[in-house]
């Protein structure tokens, strides 16, 4: 499956250039980084050309099923010298890692970035994957050329350091998890275009709208959500302050869905909410007034979701007195039995992919209700806390969104509804990279050009 | 098991009084009530010398299991008058009703305030139960007495109006659930001594500390949880505004538990909340920077839940991982089933009460955690709530308390934590009354004092 051969014979055609070779060796943190003319490129666009001579994704040493590679590269066709490190940014669910490759294998052509995410319980495919770009940047330019740093962040920059530290055998650069997310959000914003969009369906035809890169954006709120969810005021460049959170994330959307549906992955999980129905098991204000009456006096829609799951207990106890009433069974363990029969040919014609005691549910049904309900939730408190700390833009970022159209629909929703129109939600295409390329810039920040505050680098 | 003739012997006994029959008759809506020297009384302290002869849960027509009956009674020994309604409060998960009967039959000995709920999906026993009062009435006051009415409000007074109309063949009133709620509210803080609360376990031998009935308590929230959540602010006596709520309320709690663990009712659900431990299934800030280091510096505590269930995935693949590599076994089926021995074996010893695939976590453990992950957000969407609107006073009420500890320590510690001890939260030891009561006053507002500002009936 793997061709050993070909990124061999390639390599052979890179040139790195000497005399960032002798800068790196000199002054190992001090490379500059040029984005001059940066865009995203997604890789069904891509030509092919870059990927058999520097990915390392070819590497014989690495399961390609322990990560996920994220489907946008950056493509810097402006940056030619030598990048001597490679970021990671090790959370509570996903560790996930930055790199950069020459293009071509040569050095004019400029080079990319690259995103990639593991699962933090795999931690060891993550070092070995760091190990082979460590041999790989090596075997590219040279013995002489430095040792390949790791700038890291997230809990397990602690949590792991150790171990990534004793199986690389390089120094690993700790780096404030809070200042990585911002420095890599403002790095987005200020510096790659279209990489920032907000999401409105009302125009089904051009639901999304891609953001000229700005610098213009202080203070805004960022909603950070992996395992968890954490809010961060930003006010300037490098002022922040965490002002809050909420324990109720990613994790808890993944965990109780892993209980309640079985599913075993986050994608095979958004994938069942896309199919289902929340109305099957969450309680909408018309199911408690009754259809067409009385729910506008407290300012609420009849579709509005007044209690999520609050149909469950409901739709159980009616099955279960059906089933008594039917069976005539004084038995509450036979009824019981009965009704797992019973449920399953009435709710659902078919018992596969159904949850619940009594199999009634669909797992579809189930996701899409949590989906909403979270995301309604972190909605609603990034909302709040906006207006708490006077902030008009809220970015959304972390590897909870995944990119997913009803997820971010949702939060784009609950920032409309909850502040009348009056303020709009942000969302990036590398939305679960910031922190990992905030760590990435830390290392030679001063080098990073913010349109406006530093010097660019030209080519 | 329940006794016909006692209850008609002592019907016999009481004598009501023919002014205040003669005053129903002419003005229905005029029986002034008096709230002169009222006060809560356990039914554990209680003398139990009105159940036989006032109670109509002796009636043979309604089953005792279709209801609970609160076990605090309000006494009234100085209204002496006729009381020709009782209120219901009908909402999505739970149908709550207020009625008065004469203490031990005689009108000198005032009487007392009783509160009862029904399952709305059960609402034809709720219907029964009030149809056995009217008849009750009837027999106690003589034919000559005005029909007793029925107050009703929430969704169900919508919903089941022409149901509970026909059957009961009166005029059902409804009255608007909001101010219902406000008005039960007010009634609770400014006439009845002990009534509310607060608490605070840092001093667990007075963790509960009973406050005095007061009026100065304009401008507070309301945070009402049924099986959703309504936040209302409010001004002054009638003056209230909804101003957000959240659809993570009791009927997600108790709708997820059901199907995670199978339990069929509140208080099943409640007791294994208590013997259960959320850091089997939440992931803590330290879970995720490793213990002793890091996460001061984004000012969270080790012991901060990062994640609400965020451990299940984690442990999950742990699991089956450790079956795949001790078993050998390619198949993923076998390996899964594998797991369930396994992960049963290893992670509780017990199989009994484990739920999820693999039958890896403890029910209480599921139960404690989804507690504290609703009763938090309710806490910290109050809390922002409250500054948003500048409101220090945050009374908690609705269904879902349930007089549990647990659940109100949750809260009380919320709104602690996030205002960093500046506000308070209170709670009533009738909380899931509020609409009930406030429904049962709104039959003649105007006779029920409020301190200060109307006059009270003296005796």
């Amino acid at each position: 499956m793997v061709d050993m051969e070909r990124p061999a014979a390639k390599r052979r055609r890179i040139s790195s250039s000497a005399a960032d070779m002798q800068s790196a060796i000199a002054q190992p943190g001090s490379i500059k980084i040029n984005v001059t003319g940066a865009y995203i490129i997604d890789h069904e666009e891509d030509d092919g050309s870059h990927t058999t001579g520097s990915s390392p994704s070819s590497s014989p040493d690495v399961d390609e099923t322990t990560y996920q590679h994220h489907k946008r590269d950056i493509r810097l066709p402006n940056h030619t010298s030598l990048v001597s490190h490679v970021a990671a940014d090790i959370g509570g669910s996903l560790a996930k890692v930055v790199y950069f490759s020459r293009e071509n294998g040569n050095a004019e052509s400029g080079g990319r970035l690259h995103f990639l995410s593991f699962e933090t319980d795999k931690i060891d495919d993550c070092i070995e994957y760091l190990r082979t770009l460590q041999t790989r940047h090596k075997q590219t330019n040279g013995a002489k050329a430095t040792e390949l740093r790791v700038q890291a962040t997230g809990g397990g920059a602690y949590k792991f350091y150790d171990r990534i530290k004793h199986r690389l055998g390089v120094d690993v650069q700790r780096e404030d998890e809070m200042e990585c997310l911002i420095k890599g959000l403002d790095f987005f914003i200020s510096e790659i275009p279209s990489e920032v969009f907000t999401y409105d369906d009302t125009d089904a035809e051009n639901a999304v709208t891609y953001q000229d890169t700005r610098s213009d954006v202080y203070p805004y709120l960022l909603v950070n959500i992996g395992s968890g969810v954490s809010m961060i005021k930003v006010s300037g460049p490098s002022q922040f302050q965490r002002i809050g959170g909420t324990s109720l994330g990613g994790g808890t959307l993944w965990g109780l869905l892993s209980l309640l549906t079985g599913a075993r992955n986050f994608d095979d999980m958004l994938a069942m909410t896309d199919k289902g129905d929340n109305t099957a098991v969450d309680l909408l204000v018309g199911d408690i007034y009754g259809e067409g009456m009385g729910y506008e006096k407290i300012g609420l829609s009849e579709k509005t979701i007044a209690s999520s799951f609050g149909k469950v207990l409901k739709r159980k106890r009616e099955a279960e007195r059906r089933a008594e009433d039917g069976g005539g069974l004084g038995n509450g363990e036979m009824a019981r039995s009965k009704l797992q029969v019973d449920g399953a040919a009435d709710e659902a014609g078919d018992s596969a992919g159904l949850v619940g005691d009594g199999r009634m549910f669909k797992a579809e049904d189930i996701s899409r209700s949590l989906l909403y309900a979270i995301s309604n939730n972190i909605g609603q408190i990034a909302y709040l806390q906006s207006e708490k700390h006077d902030l008009q833009r809220i970015y959304f970022g972390g590897s909870f969104i995944r990119g997913h159209q009803q997820t971010i629909h949702t939060l784009s929703y609950a920032i409309k509804f909850w502040s009348k129109g009056l303020k709009q939600a942000y969302f990036l295409r590398h939305e679960g990279y910031l922190g990992a390329v905030g760590a990435f810039l830390k290392r030679k920040p001063v080098n990073w050009g913010r349109r406006g505050s530093v010097d660019f680098v030209e080519v």
